[in-house]
């Protein structure tokens, strides 16, 4: 039975979304996700229904909840592995084989059924966006540096990178993936005649 | 009112279900795909409304036989671009140049619908199936004749492409989706230490 009784309102209200939550991510990878229930999702994280039913209208709005949360944690993960003193193209090198890391992880774990789900839900499309400026931002620094090619705009190689590393998500192994990011960051590189 | 008097059965067949697409693909360019029924692409294909269901159960099936002969159109027109006699180089940057442009045109017209409607479905794993066997081919070759880098899988490399070129669905404008082939193609190109 998880620790509900925190300190304060506040703490206690993110705990038992928190629990709502990984009680979901629990579920969902047992039984998958159509079949999940509020009362499920109650049991599993140790709270009552009526509980549930204050913070959540139904399992969908868990599911979103949990899948912000994800993705959230996956962006922090994304700029928590960049060293700020390193060289921006170290930096994108870094993002991307994080990224297409993550790619390939979450593919494996609920890649299709999730992505039909929540294809297109606002903040999927806000963290999307978030990500895109991160990444725009890191080529951008690394074109100045003469490290890649400048006669593509910024934001056009940006949404380049992050669909061609989608691919990461049908790779076999972390092998494939990392040469996925070789490739692909081999396309940003300048030419230079 | 279409010409359905056609010589043999057969041809007479194809000639309805044609029609029925036809009407359909009408019917969505003008209302999006959600509102469409057997009624209006009955009306719209000039047949009666019992000789639709005699083809088709309902709406959904007339917008997956669309799709598929979509699918297929576009496999034909890929395969229809590459002059023989090119080298694999010369005939893998008209494919790619080409399946972007589709790429591009397509999510203009009815991307995120049609795709969270048509999302994995079989007909459109072979046609994916199709194609990647079709570029891995193209690689190979190219890989072959010096022109592209050894160090990759072409299945990988394949992989790698047709994910970056899904990007020209989000690009403004035809220049842009001509700059994505040219970084996509760079990222396939061999390095020469």
């Amino acid at each position: 039975m998880p620790k509900l009784w925190t300190e304060t309102i506040d703490a206690h209200r993110a705990a038992v979304r928190d629990a709502a939550m990984d009680a979901m991510a629990a579920l969902v990878a047992k039984h998958g996700l159509v079949a999940v229930t509020m009362s499920q999702i109650a049991e599993q994280a140790g709270i009552g229904r009526a509980t549930l039913y204050k913070y959540f209208p139904d399992a969908r709005a868990v599911l979103t909840a949990w899948h912000e949360r994800q993705i959230t944690a996956h962006l922090d993960q994304l700029t928590a592995a960049v060293d700020p003193a390193a060289p921006a193209i170290a930096r994108l090198n870094t993002v991307l084989h994080t990224y297409a890391h993550i790619q390939h992880h979450s593919a494996r774990h609920h890649g299709g059924e999730l992505a039909a789900l929540l294809h297109r839900s606002e903040h999927v499309d806000h963290a999307q966006q978030r990500l895109r400026d991160f990444v725009q931002q890191l080529i951008a620094e690394a074109v100045h540096a003469g490290d890649l090619r400048d006669d593509v705009a910024t934001d056009e190689l940006a949404t380049y990178c992050l669909h061609a590393l989608t691919a990461a998500g049908t790779m076999s192994s972390h092998e494939a993936v990392h040469r996925l990011v070789t490739v692909t960051l081999a396309g940003l590189t300048a030419r230079r005649p």
